[in-house]
């Protein structure tokens, strides 16, 4: 981990050939870099300059002027990082920043880390570790709805939540230390009961959490989607139907255009993650055989399985194998290539789809709008919204939780068996770390490393 | 052309996973359109707000918050289109810029076409047409040098010079005015010789100018590079030593990775632009026949021909077609795979190439730090700086000052067969009308069309 006392800088807009970038600088020493570099129309220094307010003037290396640019400063340590930031807004483009960043980094700041200036706003104080990471969910979200997940939890709700199961756990283990050495047999009893009470009431929150989790966490980051069909069936067509329907305003993403092994869509809302799509175009051409190790690779992971099936062919074992595949999954059949003859016949179909499956043609419009609607129907009920301010949203989150839940479940039990309360205790401590973690009240290196290196650099 | 009185609005920065993003409008509108959706913290709206100050809160459509934001309004004419305009930085990512654009868009601004901000600049005289064709070169740019051109050109030292132009010519349209009426012989004859005299100075300044334009369109744009040879000769291999030698903090530019049909290399400053290089790595795998027509057609706009030739193989008809192909461009020729047994004659090389040639394996990093002199001898002579503060680069503005230093060399003509003085002015007429049209002292819709369709959505 990079030193909290370096002043670090970034390039905190995404690069690329557009209006305005900004080069940012976050720590003690950045308002003394900016006086060495910058050259305002008005004569005044940063230093002196008016907090939050743009001063006008020339980003220079000695007599060489670099850019035009306009500068602002956010003192600490209401900013942030809670540290002196500086901001220098210049043209956009690639040179600029560059040049820019070259020069503040030759005078004293390091490059910054991924995400390192919310890093710092969490080690000093500013946000939880939640609120950090709600920071990147939001500018990583691909829907609305994930990015107000992420909105609402950098707002400090779901810290709010988990910190109340933490109150409530601390004075349970505080009851308990209160009974440890009390040698009164009917209090003893009546902690152990109360105790009782207490987790139960607790196990009960987090169940609910747990529960609301489900499909938040489909819905921030996708539902993981495997197109499956033998070769010529319509995978090929339905994968171009479904990104022909995203309407977006903003389709030029960068990062998301090179080397693509996924593609997001979003389907008014519900977000697909299609892996693979490159082999699901590469398919078509192969011969009619289905590799099946591979095809069960594939869904190992999956939430949505979408078989695709042509009934202008015969129904062949490659078609019954990947029947057999999805069984255990949740999937959704089409039965493609509805406008030409019929080669499968009704009683294959009976048998062998009762009445679980979409039958269409993929290359038309309202299909698609169907296989949207089952989407809805299969994962939320049909009706697609947050079911309350509070859910857990993030895997990590959603795993210390578990983990809190078992341990919890365990003292239950030992509440049940009246094991003694101070080897109860320690089990407690542990429920209480495992929410802590998730809140950043208790964290490690590790644990800092592994939200952190999710982040963008300049953020 | 869009109506100058709306409001218009824009994603300012580029588009992609990043700390922050720059919504922006301009108009009078919009300090209305922000206060109806922005709520800050401290209770200020935006009409009260100090000028260039941030103030932060969040986006709100409704009672339902958009995201969280920094806001600032840099009232007119003080700003960069000289109108009202107002900056919302919001998290980077895809969703929060295009949901603050929506909420804008239906609060009654429009979306801005291509440059509408800076052309706003430009038609509210803020900055003249050179000065907003230098923000986008900037933008654009891919080395240093290309980027101090525009910045130099912002800076109004082109416009100057220009100006400086202009007055002369018009204080000899002034004196040809003054003597149109002017009956007496003797001070016509004065008057002509004085006209001649100035048209020659002035001529002369167009010509250095032209003259230094020559490279910095090199510098500006790259230089026009096609790698020619057939197959096996190591085509592929220069391309990626080239590529490879490239160091840029900043590869990952939005907008050159999708579709590439050009790669630019930038050599310490000068900057190749290879045309094709798709073609040039699959022709590796075609037959050993070079296509003499679609290699004509290549080289037709290049300005740099890098033709290699494998001394392992025997020198066939191939190279010697390729031989011809290049005799009237500027070209490097290489004598590629050095370390291999040479199975091209002493006598060959001689009779073929006599001493315009490197010898090398394109494969070590030196050959192209040789490749790299070379280019700087053909085109800088050796020495890679801009001449002076005043150089044109734009091919449009070099177009215009040809076409103003034809018709005034017809005035030369003109005054040198003593033709009418009111017959001349005309033509003096053209000639000013051509470098009023580099300022845009004097413009058409064509030439705005032209000139703002270059630029991104933004700026």
């Amino acid at each position: 981990m990079g030193n909290l006392n370096d002043t670090i800088a970034a390039i905190s807009t995404a690069i690329g050939e557009a209006g305005i970038a900004i080069v940012r600088m976050s720590g003690e020493d950045s308002i003394n870099i900016i006086d060495k570099i910058f050259v305002s129309v008005s004569g005044k220094n940063m230093a002196d300059a008016e907090n939050r307010k743009f001063l006008y003037g020339h980003i220079c290396d000695g007599d060489k002027k670099i850019d035009e640019v306009l500068v602002v400063k956010m003192k600490g340590p209401h900013s942030y990082t809670a540290e002196d930031i500086v901001e220098i807004h210049c043209h956009g483009g690639v040179v600029s920043v560059k040049r820019i960043l070259n020069l503040i980094l030759s005078n004293g700041a390091r490059l910054a880390e991924k995400g390192e200036f919310t890093k710092r706003g969490f080690l000093n104080g500013r946000i939880d570790l939640t609120q950090a990471e709600a920071v990147i969910d939001m500018i990583k979200a691909k829907t609305d709805i994930s990015f107000d997940l992420g909105l609402n939890q950098l707002s400090g709700a779901l810290s709010e939540v988990l910190n109340k199961l933490r109150d409530e756990l601390i004075s349970m283990q505080a009851l308990i230390v209160a009974n440890i050495d009390f040698p009164d047999e009917d209090i003893e009893d009546a902690a152990y009961h109360d105790l009782m009470d207490r987790s139960e009431k607790i196990l009960n929150k987090m169940d609910n959490l747990l529960e609301n989790s489900k499909n938040s966490r489909l819905l921030r980051d996708g539902i993981n989607t495997v197109i499956l069909g033998k070769p010529n069936v319509g995978k090929s067509s339905l994968l171009n139907g479904l990104l022909k329907y995203e309407r977006a305003i903003v389709t030029d993403i960068a990062g998301t255009t090179r080397d693509v092994i996924e593609d997001y869509i979003n389907l008014d809302g519900v977000l697909l993650k299609i892996s693979d799509t490159a082999g699901i175009r590469e398919t078509d051409d192969e011969v009619e055989k289905i590799g099946v190790n591979i095809a069960r690779e594939k869904l190992k992971d999956a939430d949505l399985v979408i078989a695709i099936f042509d009934i202008s062919r015969e129904f062949d074992q490659n078609d019954k194998e990947i029947l057999k595949l999805i069984e255990n999954k949740k999937h959704i059949i089409i039965l493609n290539k509805d406008d030409l003859e019929q080669k499968i016949s009704d009683e294959e179909i009976e048998k062998y789809f009762k009445d679980d499956y979409l039958r269409l043609s993929v290359m038309k419009n309202e299909s698609i709008k169907k296989v949207e609607k089952l989407i809805l129907d299969l994962f939320f009920d049909g009706e697609l919204q947050i079911s309350s301010d509070t859910v857990l949203s993030n895997i990590r989150h959603i795993n210390a939780l578990r983990e809190a839940r078992k341990e919890l479940l365990e003292v239950k039990e030992s509440l049940n068996k009246k094991v003694f309360l101070d080897l109860i205790e320690v089990d407690l401590e542990n429920v209480i770390a495992h929410i802590s973690e998730i809140t950043g009240t208790i964290t490690t290196e590790d644990i800092l490393d592994r939200v952190f290196s999710d982040f963008c650099i300049g953020k």
